[in-house]
C-alpha cells in the first residue's frame, strides 16, 4: 500500500478539542476537569503555551449532553451554558458585545450561526439613542454571509465592523465538522481561543481572535456534520468491535441471558491484533489516523464532496439555535429566571 | 379643523422621482424624456443642481411595465433594465463592484434587496485568487441586514466593508414605499444618486451616496408597499373620481354601450370644485398633499403600523428579484446572451 | 351618487361575531356575556335558530387580548384558550381529532393555519401501532393547501378524508380578515358552527361544518388582515372623531393639561350630523354598510387586489401560531402543566 | 463472524431498476436498451411477470445526465424528460391529472416531491368552472405530507381524494434512496409500475399504483441521498480499487506519465481475490450484498439515523425541481416552445 501520503493535504475535520483529550492519561501542558450538572458533562480543558495537543493555548469548554428536542433537557442545557458563558465572558456595565454568526442559512447544517443571530436581542441602536434600559447590555449582531456568497472573506468584513463600532468582546457561533458521530449535535464547545484555519465546514479561512481583533474572541461551536471519511473509519471499527464483542460473548453460555445488540459498543473488548488483521487484512493494521488519511486519498480524487448528518437535522438546528441564542440572551442582558 | 400641522413631523414617503413629474408642465431645473420598448415605458428624469422638486441633482431612470409573473414580458424587462444599467454604470475591465440588499429578509415586502444578492454571481474571491476568467468583472455583494436586527447603522455596515475592500462602485438594491397603488411592483427606479434617509420602508436613515462613500452609488428601488395613508387619499380622490364619471357618462345615452366600469380612472373627467366639496365636504376642498398630512395626523396617533400590499406579493417579489439579478450580472458579466 | 349598487356583490369580509355585538343593545335571539381574566376579554355569544345577526345558531367565543410578541402575555393567553377548548370540545377517551390548517403557507397573513398544524402533536399512526400511551389522546392534521394551488376544492380533500379515517371531530384554524383594525392579530375567536362560505381570506368557498361532515366542528380564526376598503372607511370615520374631538376638547382652556393625541379614539365624542355632513359632504351622511358597499364599488373595477397587515406580520403570525398549537396539544393531550 | 443474519430486517434501500442491471448479461425477462441524447443517457428497462431482477412487471425509463446546476444542461434534461413523459402518459384530451408531491418539506433531500407540487399549473378549478383553455388540460396537485406529521398513512390521503375527484392518471414524485453515490441527484426514474413500501427516504408504507387505484400511476423519482451504509461499502471497494490501480500502473513506468489520480475509478482492473483478501481480510472476501448487510448489523443497533447527502443538496434540489415541474407542465400542457 502507498504509504507515503502527503499529510499536509488532508485537514483532519475537527475543532473539538475533548477529542483529543484521552481520558486517563496526563499530557504535558494539558489540564482538565470533568464536571455533571444534570446529566450534561461539562469538560474544561486548559491548554498551556506548549501543549502535546499541538493546539493553540487556551480554554476549552465542552458540554455533553442529550437530545435537545426534548424541552425539559432543553432548559436544562441552557441553565449550564448560561452559567458557563457568565463565567467566561466576566461582563462589566460598559461591555459591548458583537455576536457573529458564521456559516450559511441556506445550507441546513452550516446555518447554525444565522440562526443563533435572528433570536438576539440587540440594543445598541436603542444605547446609542439613550434609550436602554439598566437590565440591558450593549450588543450588536451580525451575519456576514460566506464568502462563496460574498466574495469577501468573512474575517475582513468582522475586522472592518469591529473597528467602526468598536465592541468590547465578539461571540462567534460556528457549526463545526465533528470526529466522531457520537458527538453530532449532543456537544457545544465554548474556547476563548476564537476561529482557526481549517475549522468549521465552510471556508473561513481566516483567524478571528484575540491576536487578529484586539478584543475576547469567544467561539461557540456544535459539530452539526461528520465528513463522510468519519463515517467510514468508524464503522471499520465497529466492525472489528461488532465481531469481538460477538466472539467474546455470544459462546458465552451467560451471554444468552443478557445479549442486547444495542450494547456491543459499551462492553470493553480487548483489541486482539491477529484477529483484527484476520478480519480486516492490512487495514486492519493501520492506526486511526491512518486510515483516515487513506480514506481521504481515495475519496478525495473522486470529487465527493458528501456530509454526513442525522435525518432530522433541520428540526434539531432550530432547537440547538434556541439554546444557544437564550443562553447568550441570558448571559449578558439581565433577563434570567434563575 | 386643525390646519397647523407640524409638516416636518409627517415624512412623505415616496422616493419615486417620477412621483413628481408632472407631465405638461416644464419645471425649472428639470429634463425628463419619455421612450417607449416592448410596451415598457422609460423615463429620464436629469435634475440640475437647484430644482423645482427639491430633490437631489442626478439621474432618475424609471421603467413602468406591466406584470413580470409573465415570463415573456420578464425577459422584455430583464433586456431593458440591463441596458440601463450598463448606460448608467460605463464600467471598464478593471471595474470591481460591490451590491448591497438593504431590506429584512423576513419581511416579505422588504425582502428585495436581500432576495437579489442571494442570487449575484460573486466573482471578487476568485479575482484575488487569479482565477477570473475574462469575461467575468470583479463582484462582491452583501445583506447587511436592518437596524432592529444588527443593532448596527446599516451605512456604517456599509461604510466600513466599503473601506475595507475598496470597489469602484456601488449598486444598493432596496423596497420602496410608494405614493401611488399603481405602481406598486410595476416601476423600477435607478438613480445615480443613492439612498437617502427617509427613504424605503424600514430603519435605513443615513445617506449611502457618492457623497459619503467617495464612490459612484447607484440604487436601484421597486415600490412594494403603500403606507396605508395613501391607499385612504387615493381612494377619497377616486370616490370623487367615480362620481364624476358616472354623473357625466351614465345619463348620455350613448355610454350605455361602451360603459365599463374598469375604465372610469381612464377617462378624463373635469373637476368641479362645487360637485367635489357637495360630495366629500371640506375633505374636498383640500390639496393632495394637506390630505395627506391630515391623514397622517389621523392614524398616527393611534399607532397603526400598517402596510398595503397586493395579495400576492410573496410570489411577486421572487418575480422582481430575477428581474433584477439577471439584469445586475448580465450587465456587468459578459453573460447577457442577446 | 349612485345608490342603486347590487349589493349580492359585495361581500362583507368579516367572520368575527364579535363585530356585531353592540355591547349596550338587547338583540333577538343573541346572548353574550363577557369575563376578565388576566387581562383578557373572553366573550361568550350564544345565537339562536333566528338571531338578529342573521348567523348561523351556535356559540362564539371570542378572546381579545394585547400583543402576543410577549412571552408572558402569550403564556397567558395560551392558558385561557386551552381552557376554553376544553370546555367547547368536551372530550372523552375515545376521541379522534383531526386538526386542519386552512390557507396558504406562501402568503404570510394567510399561513396561520398551516402554521399550526406543523406544531401538532399527532398520534394517529402510534395509536394504530397500539403504541399510542394514556395521556396521549389519537389525533391527526393535515394542511390541504388552497384551491389555486391544488385545483381542488378545500372542503372536497377534508370531505374525502374525513370519511376515510373517521375522526370524532374536527378543529380548522384559519387566518380570517377582519372589519376592524384594531383587532388584528389580538382577537382569536372559537366557534362551534365550522367555516363558511366567504368566510376567511382565501378561496375555501364550501362550508366545512356538523351539517357537511356529520361530526363536530370547531373553527378557531385569527384576524391577521383587513381589506383595503375597511381601513379606508375607518380612517374616514376617524376623520370625523378626530374632528369632533378637537372642535370639543382643544378649544377647552382644560384639555390643555390632559390633552394627549393618542386618546382622541377613547373620549366618547357626541355625533353631530350637520358637523358630520360639513367636514366630509355627502360620504358623512352615509351608514357604515353604506359606505364600505361604495368602497367596494369604487376599488373593485380597478382590480386592487390589496390586503392591509401589520408591518410585523412575519414575526406576529409565528407568536400567534405558537399560542394555538400549544393551547390544541394542551387541551386534547394531558400535557398542560398547570 | 456471523452470517446468520435475518435478510428480512434488512431492507436494501433502492429503487433504481438500473442499478440492478447488468450491461453485459441478459437476464431473464429483462429487455433493455440505451441512448443518448445530448449527453443524457437514456435507459428503458422492461420487466416482464418473472423476472430475475424480482421486480415489479412494467416500464422503468432512467435518464441519467451532468449537474443540472448549469442551465443549458438543465434545458437539455427538461427537452429529454419531457418527451420521454410524453410517451408513458399517452395523454388524451379528457385525460385528467391529479400529482402528488411525497416527502417532508421540511427535510431538505426529501423535499423534491412538495418542491415540485409547488411549480404545477393546476387547472382542474378552471375546468369546473368552464373557463379552462384548449392547450390546457385539466390538472389538480397534492402535498399529502408524510405520516410522523399527519398520523395519516400517505396512500390513505391518496387514495381518498382520488375516490373523490376521479382524475384518470397519477403523477407521483419522491426523493429516492440510492445505493450508488455516483447517481445521487444526477439520475431520474420514470416507471409505470407506481410506488412500493420500503421505497423512498422516508415512511411511505403503502403502494400506491394501479393495482391499489385503478389508473395508472407513473411515478418520478430522484436519487438524493445514499444510506450511511453505503457510502461505506463503496469505499471499501474503493479502497481495493485503489490499491490495485497503484499495484498496477504506478510500478509501470509509462505511468508517471499519465497518471491522474481522478482515474484510478475509471480503470478496468481485474478484480485478485488473493490481493483483495491480504487487502481486507475476511471483508474482502463477502460479497456486495453480503458486506451491506454486515454493515446493517453493525450501524443499526447504534441507532444512527444518518443520511449522506452533498453539501450543496439545498441548491441541487431547487434545480431538481424546476426540471421535474417544468416537464411536467410542458408534457402535459401545450405550453413547451419546442
Amino acid at each position: 500500500m502507498n504509504k507515503e501520503i502527503d499529510l499536509s493535504k488532508y485537514q483532519i475535520r475537527t475543532d473539538l478539542a475533548i477529542d483529543y483529550v484521552e481520558e486517563k492519561k496526563v499530557l504535558k501542558g494539558v489540564k482538565h476537569k470533568t464536571n455533571i450538572i444534570d446529566n450534561i458533562t461539562i469538560t474544561n480543558v486548559e491548554l498551556e503555551e506548549k501543549n502535546a495537543l499541538n493546539k493553540k493555548k487556551g480554554k476549552y469548554i465542552t458540554l455533553e449532553f442529550e437530545d435537545v428536542t426534548d424541552i425539559d433537557n432543553r432548559e436544562k442545557v441552557i441553565n449550564v451554558l448560561t452559567k458557563e458563558l457568565r463565567k467566561i465572558l466576566k461582563l462589566n456595565k460598559d461591555s459591548f458585545g458583537l455576536i457573529v454568526g458564521l456559516g450559511n442559512d441556506k445550507s441546513t447544517p452550516d446555518s447554525l450561526g444565522p440562526l443563533v443571530v435572528n433570536d438576539i436581542i440587540v440594543t445598541n441602536h436603542l444605547y446609542l439613542l439613550n434609550e436602554l434600559s439598566n437590565n440591558y447590555k450593549r450588543l450588536a449582531a451580525i451575519n456576514p454571509g460566506v464568502m462563496g456568497e460574498t466574495g469577501i472573506e468573512t474575517s475582513d468584513i468582522i475586522e472592518s465592523i469591529v473597528k467602526k463600532i468598536k465592541p468590547s468582546f465578539l461571540i462567534v457561533i460556528d457549526s463545526l465538522a465533528s470526529k466522531s458521530i457520537e458527538r453530532l449535535n449532543k456537544t457545544i464547545q465554548i474556547t476563548d481561543t476564537g476561529i482557526h484555519p481549517g475549522s468549521g465546514i465552510g471556508n473561513k479561512r481566516k483567524e478571528i481572535s484575540f491576536e487578529t481583533l484586539g478584543i475576547p474572541v469567544i467561539a461557540i461551536g456544535v459539530p452539526t456534520v461528520v465528513d463522510a471519511t468519519v463515517i467510514v473509519s468508524d464503522t471499520i471499527n465497529f466492525i472489528y468491535k461488532n465481531y469481538a464483542f460477538n466472539k467474546e460473548y455470544m459462546n458465552n453460555p451467560k451471554s444468552k441471558l443478557t445479549f442486547n445488540n444495542i450494547n456491543y459498543l459499551k462492553k470493553e473488548t480487548k483489541e486482539n491484533k491477529r484477529d483484527k488483521q484476520e478480519l480486516l487484512g492490512l487495514i486492519g493494521t493501520l492506526e486511526d489516523e491512518e486510515l483516515q488519511l487513506l480514506l481521504y486519498e481515495v475519496l478525495d480524487p473522486i470529487g465527493y464532496n458528501l456530509m454526513v448528518t442525522p435525518k432530522e437535522i433541520d428540526f434539531v438546528i432550530q432547537k440547538l439555535s434556541d439554546v444557544i441564542s437564550n443562553s447568550i440572551n441570558n448571559s449578558i442582558h439581565d433577563i434570567d429566571k434563575k
